[in-house]
């Protein structure tokens, strides 16, 4: 298998996904959010770029719950926030929940013509390694914070790798390998790594330690979300 | 010290360098070729672009000597090509040579606009260390390899930021403490690391295997190579 990383959604506008399969991963939160809530049942997730869009589709269909964040917050008038801890069985049990995140929407946009396109987090990345072995030529897209790398992306990608490399031969790029490298140092204290990470000392700073702690934990769910284009769903 | 880290040439579009200190970094080889002719008494390189400008800069001088490289190998009608090995006191003390390489040199010109830019490779690192300890905000800027991240001269500013570690405190980018934790990792088998990479298999195909163990040596060398807009020297 070839394996190559986009290491922010800045850079997606050079790439080409024709024949590849693409794992999306924005762990701080909201691959995590949308594998929990899948987790716990809902019907699907509709990720959407902008706040006025995902309105406009609640008005068309009033059961739709809203969720996201804008700088790491809950947005008015929304049913959720971005924190996988709200995304329960009772809350989003058959439910279609409109999503629209800074950087992982724009990940998903973004990688629209890609063969398939998944979504990946610490939570699910066994089942992600499980479901892309079989790739010829698989494409980690981190989202990344802003036009910059991310530590947990990058470190979440690593671990994909990491895990990857002991299914299949592995034909990486240099930041695959980077990556998977430091992955398989840091993998035993990850919590320790990634708290000097940027967006992690944000997330506690606004009082999310209870959801980066969730999203930390490596193969406690083994749905695979999928991206169509339109909804995501298993 | 602020500390970040652009990734490769290609993401130099974005960078704002006002104010700032850059050191480039082009392992693999021409900040390499650079600190070895400058250490071997060269009086001064200046990095071009083009083939044309080089030959254009040795007809209206002709004791300048034409050095670098396309594809990793020697030009036609060049005096040198991209091995600091060839780069010796007999050939090139007290004179300039034109330098041309394919990303060195385009990440030379990119970070013009910083209030200085050093050159530095895994043969003066600490040099450089102790030349930039005193920036307020420091930018690592690797060259890579045509818009890929290159893992020597990642692994190169990992290995600057580690050191600079043990001088000043850092406030780092989730890139900048990637590195300097993958150099942590890989610091005591630096080769066997680094054999990984595409460009390190590429230069030893192309049986440059000696430039690459010359260019591995840690701190060898002190000189600080300066990039004043036009020219190179010490």
């Amino acid at each position: 298998m070839k394996c190559s990383v986009v290491l922010h959604a800045g850079l997606l506008e050079q790439a080409d996904f024709s024949g590849k399969t693409v794992v999306v991963i924005d762990a701080f939160r909201a691959t995590s959010v949308i594998v929990e809530g899948l987790h716990n049942g809902a019907q699907e997730f509709i990720p959407v770029k902008t706040v006025e869009e995902a309105k406009l589709l609640k008005e068309e269909s009033p059961l739709y719950l809203l969720g996201g964040e804008r700088d790491g917050v809950m947005i008015e008038g929304f049913d959720l926030d971005n924190s996988p801890l709200n995304y329960t069985k009772e809350v989003v049990g058959g439910r279609t929940i409109v999503l629209t995140t800074t950087n992982g929407t724009r990940a998903l946009s973004g990688s629209l013509g890609a063969s398939e396109i998944f979504l990946g987090s610490f939570l699910n990345a066994s089942a992600i390694v499980r479901k892309v072995a079989h790739a010829k030529e698989l494409v980690l897209v981190c989202s990344g914070s802003y036009d910059e790398v991310s530590l947990e992306d990058s470190v979440c990608a690593g671990a994909i790798i990491y895990s990857l490399e002991a299914q299949t031969s592995i034909e990486w790029t240099d930041t695959a390998y980077m990556l998977r490298t430091l992955y398989s140092t840091v993998k035993d204290d990850l919590k320790g790594f990634l708290a000097k990470g940027e967006h992690y000392k944000e997330l506690v700073a606004h009082g999310f330690e209870g959801d980066v702690q969730f999203c930390l934990q490596l193969n406690k769910r083994s749905v695979v979300p999928c991206f169509d284009g339109t909804t995501v769903k298993l």
